[in-house]
């Protein structure tokens, strides 16, 4: 029998959990106005989405006023960055070169389009920006309107910020506070109402929820003008006819995600210790992306692979192998080329870097079968692999 | 036993068609990579999005690099229209007052960032954007890029433009043609490759598509920005992780409508007929807003009844006698006050105007109460509805 493929790669996308997409179906097929409308069906889809963004601010310990419900990660990082240049008068931008792509490339436009000016942070080894910096380049702020961004989770390595330490260091010195919170939303607790936050972004398809729907979180002290104009959805924050099913669906997903945060999150830790303790043992000279453990998602391992006369194909060599996992992000991962994360980081010349990421359902057994074939890929003898002789 | 509920609002939103859910479970349910990532769940959702797109470009004759999936009409209408000042260097803009609102709002935030004039062409009685004067304002444009928005069915009132008579007006005199084709598409053939039309705009939920998922059609001469900025997806136009299970669907939405295109046009035109010629006998002085049936979408029916003692509230009472229709488009539907298109067109002040749009299932039977319905919510004699009485 041919063996199931491993995916460990629930960083770039997480499959829809049953139950959210049962939630899905019955919306999608049974709540079939728009909300904007008057009528029954039309109310009915309103109160969907109000019941939805109950569920999600609960979560999150925000106020209904503060969220909105997008399309995408990208979409709420884009309006909140956006946003923040032109209509709160924000001149300076204090960012990490190890941001997503969502986030760089937004700045870029911001850069080109708008009199920003734009910093980015030395970062250490680990990958968290240095927060000495951070001081410095805050107090030359004083004066300047500043917006501080800066991701809680790395999608690529893992490495985690503390919200409240950065966020307060931002407060401290009257600058915004945005975070990509991507990679974390669903894996976090959150107290919005107490934290020192101003903007945060999440996206359904990272935390089992279905793709194609996000939120943005905005402070009640800012006001934003929308990327998108026309039926003034969601408060005129974002126009364009609610995905309403999606919307459901995502407050779904989260609200498990919330009810099972500590066990899932302690399962993956372990998948995850395992893997790296399994690696360690089968490829000398292995080398870890990110911070130790505990400053780090317990969804993520970046390990680096010392070069060797196999390792040129590795991820397409693990794919063969019946291994899903990833260079850098998904979003880069087309190309097998160092991403502009590991750019920043102490990676070896020649090094490839896989990006492991884990589900609840990730078994221990599916760990010991990729420790031993990351083994035999990577081993300077020639071997022929047991999965690939189907 | 209760009457059920006569839904009459299908230009505010279709309900997802069984047999497009069914494609949507089944692309959500076993593509769970995401369409970035190299490995083979990751390359299954890659096929599923470029067949999706194969399948809505052979419905449009369009090239496989024209067309870009987007969030929603609205998302594709702002693309364009500011992908055309920023990217296209257009500097005037020619419109109609009647256009939706994702096109009316995306010109003020234009006019107010932009260096670029924006000039509303007057309209005729049938909310048709006037030839004549479109002519001299192209001419007036010779030397200066200008791009003219119009849209192809209006959502309001039904009224269509012929799109070979505009498209090649504009581009006779050198000017860029947009549609906004969002009430359009699913219920006229396309023939891009031939048409006089540089860009248009399509939204799945207008043909019995899910919600939350949109595309843009942009001739392949131009090259815009895109408006997201993030992972580079959809060939640099528009980042985000792809809807893959949304954008399945719409494609086989589309299929279904054009493959049935001509009898469910053939259908509504005459639910359309039945609902007008049996209004008029019920209601004395009624009007019809929008041209002769033949310039008209045959899903709408927009109706002025004439001010009476008991029409103050009509949309109101009719959603209570179970008949769910809409003054305006759903979009503006919140208020019952005159929209920004009827305020364009010849009605007469207190008049209640009524906008019916039709689904290929909407059956005689059900246009003969909604008939009754409306001939006793109007009628100057008091009278009970046999449907209230539940």
């Amino acid at each position: 029998m041919k063996p199931s493929r491993i995916y460990l790669d629930y960083a770039a996308t997480t499959p829809i959990h049953p139950e959210v997409w049962k939630v899905m179906g019955e919306v999608a097929l049974n709540v079939s106005g728009n909300p904007s409308s008057i009528h029954a069906e039309g109310r009915l889809a309103r109160t969907v989405i109000e019941e939805s963004r109950k569920t999600i601010c609960k979560s999150l310990n925000a106020s209904l006023s503060e969220l909105f419900f997008t399309s995408c990660g990208t979409e709420s990082n884009n309006t909140i960055l956006i946003g923040a240049v032109r209509d709160l008068g924000v001149t300076r931008i204090i960012s990490s070169p190890l941001e997503h792509h969502c986030i760089l490339h937004a700045l870029d436009h911001i850069a080109r389009h708008h009199p920003v000016e734009v910093v980015y942070l030395p970062v250490q080894p680990t990958g968290q920006p240095d927060l000495e910096v951070l001081a410095e380049e805050l107090k030359r702020s004083e004066g300047t309107k500043t917006l501080v961004s800066l991701m809680q989770v790395n999608n690529e390595i893992g490495t985690t910020i503390d919200l409240q330490e950065y966020g307060q260091l931002c407060h401290d010195h009257g600058a915004l506070f945005h975070s990509d919170t991507v990679q974390a939303v669903g894996y976090t607790r959150y107290d919005l109402d107490r934290m020192p936050i101003d903007f945060m972004a999440g996206s359904a398809h990272k935390f089992y929820g279905p793709k194609g729907v996000g939120f943005m979180y905005i402070r009640n002290d800012h006001t934003l003008q929308p990327l998108l104009y026309g039926g003034s959805q969601e408060r005129n924050m974002r126009s364009g006819t609610e995905n309403i099913a999606g919307i459901a669906a995502m407050a779904k997903a989260l609200e498990m995600a919330c009810d099972t945060l500590d066990e899932r999150s302690s399962h993956m830790m372990a998948r995850r210790s395992q893997l790296l303790e399994g690696l360690k043992k089968v490829i000398p000279g292995l080398t870890v992306n990110g911070p130790p453990m505990e400053s780090c998602s317990p969804k993520i391992l970046s390990v680096n692979v010392p070069e060797g006369p196999r390792t040129d194909l590795l991820l397409m060599n693990l794919d063969i192998a019946g291994v899903s996992a990833s260079g850098g992000s998904a979003c880069s991962s087309g190309v097998e080329s160092a991403s502009h994360v590991l750019r920043h980081l102490p990676v070896r010349d020649g090094d490839k870097t896989v990006r492991f990421s884990f589900s609840p359902q990730t078994t221990a057994e599916e760990i010991d079968r990729v420790i031993d074939i990351m083994a035999s890929l990577t081993s300077t003898t020639a071997q022929v692999l047991s999965s690939t002789k189907d």
